[in-house]
This record gives structure tokens, sequence and C-alpha cells, in this order.
């Protein structure tokens, strides 16, 4: 696909669209309100935490976009979770959404609200809404897709921004991201916001049905620590300025879907790279099991396991731990079978040690900062791969000392 | 039970049996291969690791107790697991075997081999020869149930031993039992042995029935990292030389039933106390559940959570990570209904954070070393209880240099 293009930024590059962010006084002097607007209601999907104790912004949010199909502004902040905070949470979540609805004068059923924090707190009100008033007053026109990004983050150490666009028939289409992690990070989501906007022209349920695919493909490959957290939310809005329309037989339709994976995937792989302490990102392929299904298990057992990421962390060529980890997973595993890649180079042939292999070799496979761990199961053609990073000293001081 | 007795040591306490423990060269000037010895063959029965990936000496131990239902004579060694080694581990496992049984003067069929370590690597035969060879001359005379207990520790900080003794009918009898923990502990077990002894005169039927009701009250209970190892096995020697028969009906199975459960659940605990970089032993009841099997699941997830534990570690009151784990675990839950305490003081009420409970009273109750957090879903009848440690720096320090 020729005409794509990587774009730097995030959501600034998307016509109609400007966002946000700046310190209302939830946290300690940095950005913790962010808004994102468009200046017409857009087009909205969205994908929600699986969470059975799910945060009060997640069931006001997924209430109006249920309700309409359609968003015009975002507003969430960072320092406070407002969850399990029962009726009053549900509450104080409706009147954020209201007065984000009155300062920005749109209807309060287009106003999308996410928050993500300390869990059991209930929201700060009153800064908040000095917040958004701040920010009513400053979009559209002093707009910053990066200032935005560093509202939402917590312990993520970078923010996470990407955006690209693609030709089709003399028009351009641009897609914009930002999300954040970093810690309780899992399928199904876990604090993990992101938030996407689009200006291709496109009807809601077809919206609704590439955004669950594409974050079948990136989100909810990505594991931190098994954690899934209780506010996950993934909004995309589209509102049609590039005067592209895509229905889902259009070939256009089919470039808009690849962008959007790329898109997300590549939000998804950010956050393993920065998952808490990480030091390493990791790539797990597990190849070769009887079923798509028990390879996604497999890979998942492995990416989780605190004894394969102490090991990565460590850089230490413990395959035996993955070996083991693959073994409990509940999958069908025939040892003489499996064998295991780092980085190229094959340390188990057969279930058993490869022949050949030093182990200064394996060490030096570990080094690199981006690993790949491959591991074929040999008796079929299911294959799944999850991003997560290693386990290391600094992700239990972070963990230790939270709240 | 007036006439229970808890004893000091281990395995020493039960007449006919005798064992020791060596420095065969393995491990660098530690304790490394252990032999527990009984005067005349065992009635025996074990529960073995449920791991798809599991090694030599679980098989051909298996394959011996399953012929005979006993066993007269253990060997362990530790440094090196035998697991992933193939066709080749499980011939040198039959190797083993057949030395011991050679050098001890009895049958190969009675002999149990076990070993723990470092998977992928071939067991050193020569210097476990030597190392038989030396035990079998120091037995039964130089018997020490300690000296055996270090020879199979890994990463424990200090040796597991119980025993104790009952009455019955002006007879004595005797259990004891040694244990090794300490990383990779999970239900199902993990690099998990467990050696007990008993003089009780009992059937292999009623003996491995026992015993694997045992096993699901004490050391399937037990977490330290979700993992489970390739190598874990619980095996039980009965000589009956107490003079004591129990059939499965008497009242004397009964009293021998409660003490397996003491016994078996004294040594989980403390493998949970000895969890790698443990500072907290930390018990997990979730009850109220609809099912215990959903209990059971609740329970687990929250006691794996790494944002759990290593909140307990910096002794963080930040109970939003346990409901979260509880939302994510996928049992049924009710947040309104939901309340918890930690040591006795009540963080959550109707799934919110308890009314008039201070941060410092909260944090209070986490800094004894001993932790019981009991959540009550309020929903139903299913109660089930999981024994754990936190995660802390020295977890990482530990596993991240290990091979």
């Amino acid at each position: 696909m020729e005409s794509w293009k990587v774009l730097e930024g995030g959501l600034d590059n998307v016509s109609g669209f400007s966002s946000y962010g700046i310190h209302c006084g939830i946290k300690e002097g940095k950005n913790d309100l962010a808004a994102i607007l468009c200046d017409m209601p857009a087009v909205a999907a969205g994908v929600f935490t699986q969470n059975r104790v799910s945060a009060a912004p997640v069931v006001v949010t997924r209430e109006h976009l249920l309700k309409e199909r359609k968003l015009q502004l975002v507003v969430a902040n960072s320092g406070v979770a407002n969850a399990c905070t029962g009726e009053r949470g549900i509450e104080d979540a409706r009147v954020m959404a209201d007065l984000a609805a009155r300062y920005f004068k749109v209807d309060h059923r287009l106003v999308a609200v996410a928050s993500t924090g300390v869990i059991g707190e209930f929201l700060p009100l009153p800064k908040i809404e000095k917040g958004i008033e701040e920010l009513s007053r400053l979009l559209p026109a002093q707009k910053s897709s990066r200032e935005a990004t560093k509202a939402i983050m917590t312990t993520d150490t970078f923010p996470k921004e990407r955006a690209l666009s693609f030709s089709w028939e003399g028009k351009t289409v641009h897609l914009g991201g930002i999300a954040k992690g970093s810690g309780m990070i899992r399928p199904n989501l876990a604090t993990m916001l992101s938030f996407i906007v689009t200006d291709l022209g496109i009807d809601a349920l077809a919206l609704d049905g590439v955004l669950k695919e594409a974050v079948n493909q990136s989100f909810n490959r990505v594991t931190v620590d098994g954690d899934t957290s209780t506010n996950d939310m993934v909004l995309i809005l589209a509102n049609g300025k590039s005067g592209v329309e895509a229905r889902e037989k259009d070939p256009v339709f089919s470039l808009f879907r690849e962008a959007l994976f790329w898109l997300t995937q590549e939000l998804a792989r950010d956050l393993a790279r920065d998952g808490e302490g990480a030091t390493k990102f990791v790539e797990v392929i597990v190849r070769g099991a009887r079923t798509e299904e028990e390879a996604r298990r497999g890979a998942f057992t492995v990416a989780e396991s605190p004894l394969v990421k102490t090991a990565l962390f460590g850089e230490d060529p413990n395959w035996g731990r993955i070996m083991a980890a693959l073994g409990r997973s509940g999958i069908e595993i025939t040892p003489p079978k499996v064998s295991l890649q780092i980085n190229g180079v094959t340390l188990v042939e057969g279930g058993m040690k490869a022949k050949g292999v030093g182990r200064e070799e394996a060490r030096e496979a570990m080094r690199k900062k981006e690993l790949k761990i491959i591991v074929d199961l040999g008796i079929g053609k299911g294959e799944f791969a999850v991003w997560t990073c290693d386990l290391s000293l600094d992700y239990v001081r972070i963990n230790s000392h939270y709240s």
C-alpha cells in the first residue's frame, strides 16, 4: 500500500478534532485532565473492560455510546479511577459528563468520560469542573495531542501517540490515536485507555465491528502482569471530514481496517514496551498448537509466568521455565515435538536442550532490548502471538508503594 | 483429641525409618542428595505433578509405585531436575533407582527417585552413584531427618519438618514429614517435594485416598507465583510398626486422617511462608461465593495477582486491586454486596471504602508478618482458603539469576 504514510504525533493530524490536557489539581504538578473535541457529532464505537467490577465512567460512557452511537467530546482524568465508588460514583461520572456538556455546549449524551488512577476514591468534582471550564476556553484554538496524552498517563514513562494517513481516489484519510498503560495490562484490557480519531466517513455498526477486530489483534494481545483493570476503554470517533465514505464491502474499508490494525498494534506494542519497570519488550509466539485457542493459552501462560519474566529480566536463558509454563497451561503438548528459539537461537529441539548451543551464545541472544520467543509445539497449525515485557526489580518498587 | 502430640523434628520420630542427606558434588558445598530408608517394604502412595511436561523421576517413580504400591527407599537429589531430558533422562532416572537398589540391597521396584533443580541438564550419574554408595554405608545407623531435608532444599531459606503422634488403644502412631518449596509453587504442586512416613498399618488404596484428600486440603491451596513445576511429588510410606491397623471405616482411620491433614497443612503453610523472597505469609479466604469452585477461583486470582502481592509487600492497603482481581476472575460478583477485611479491619463494605476507617488504621493492620484477607461476596455459601506470600524485590533478585 504505497500511499500509506506514518505521521508524527497523534490526534492533531485529523481535521475537525482538537485535544488538550491540563493540570486541574488531582495529581501534584502533572497534567491530569484531558479533553478531545470534535467540531460536530462523530460516529463512534467503543470496547470496554470485561472486569465484573467495572468503574463508574465505564458504565456511563457505555450507556451514552449505546444510545446514539455518536460522540462529540471525550473528557478523561488521571489520579482517581472512580471505581468501587457505588451509586455515588455513577452519579459523579454523570455530573462530570454533564459539566463537560454544559461548558463545551454539546449534548451530554455525546460526551464520554474516562478515569484512571486509584480505586475507591471519589472524584474531586470541584477541581474537575474548574479544569473542564479551562479546557472549554482553550479548545479548539489551542490544541495539543501530546498534552492530552500526558494528562491520561499514570505510571507510564512515555506518552503513546501514533498517526498515519492513506490516500483514496485523490483524497486523504487520517487516523490518530493515543493510549496509556502501563501496569494492570491484560486482554480484555486493563487500566488501558486509548482514544482514536479518524476523518473517514463510516457507519456506526461497521466502525464497531472493525474496532472489536482491531482490539483483538492488538490490545488484547498485550499482557504485563495478568491483571485487568476496572476502567479500560478504547474509543474511536469518525467524523467523515476526509470526504471518503467507506462501506463494509468497499476496497477502501480494507485499507482503513489495515490502517487501524497498524495503529492499534503500534500503540499496543508501546504499552508492552512501557510495562511497569520493563527493561525488555518481549513477543511470545506459540505455533504448531492443536488450535489457535490452545496457542493463545500457551502464549499467555508463558508471557505471564513470573518465573519466565524474571529470567528474561536477568537475561538468563532458563528455557526450562518456558517448558514448565507450557506444561501447566493445560494445552496439548508432546514434549519430544517441541522446539524453542529466542531471537533466532534454537535452545530446544525435540523437547530437550538443542545440541551445539553454548551458554554464551544463548545469553548473547537475550541481551537485546527486544526479544522474540518462538515455540513450535509441532502438533498442529494453531498460532498466536502475545506481547509482554520482563518482570524487573522496578516493577516491584513501583507497585509496592502506589496508592 | 487429647492424645495428640506435636513432636520436634521430622522423619526421625517414626520407627523403622531412617534418613540422611549428604553433599555428593552437584551443588557447591551444600547437601544435595538424600535417602529415606525403611527397614522393610512399606505400603506407599503418591501424588504427582499435573504438568504435561513431567520430569523423568516423576515418570519412573509413578511407574514403580503403581506396580507394587510399596516402597522401601526414596532417593532425592537437588541441583538438577532431570526434566526436559528426553529418553536419556528417563534412562538416567532408572539408573539412579537401580544404583540405589544395588547399594541398599532392596528391590529396584521399591525405590522412588526424585529430583529438583535446573531443567534441561542431565543427572551427573557418577557423582550420584558415589553419593548413594556413601548413604548406603551411613544408613540406618547414622540418621538425621534434618540433613535429608537440607539435601532437597533449593532456594528454600529454612528446612521444613513436621511430626506428631497420637495414641490408640494403648499404642502410639507416629507421622513425620519433610518438604521443600519455594518458587514455582502452585496447586497441582510445583517444585514441591514432600516425603511423609508413618508407622500406621494401612492398606494401599486407603492410603492413596487419604493422601489425595490431604494434598487437596494443603499443598494444593498454596500458591507462590502461579507457576507449577515439572517435578512435584508427594510420597507417603506406612510400615505398620506401631501395631495399629486402620481400616477405612475405623475410628482410628479418622484420627490418622486428621493427623495427616494437620501435618500436610503445616508443611504447606511453611512453603508459603518461605515463598521466594517472601516477607509475609498471607491467607486469602473468599466466602459467600456462589459455589466453592468460584470461591477457589476468586481466592487464587487474588493470591496470584502481582499487583495485589506487591501492594502487600509495600504494606499498602490498596484494596482496589483485590476488588479488580476478583472482578476479572470470571466468577459471579455483585459489587454492592462485597465486603473485605484484612487482619480484622474492614476496608470495604457494600463494594465501597468502609466508612470510618482511616488510612493509618489500615496500614497498621498490614504491618503484621501474617495477613489474613477475608472477602465476603455476599451471594452464596461457597468458601475457599488459599495460602500465599507477598511479591518482594528479593523474589525478582532470586529469580532473575537462577540457572
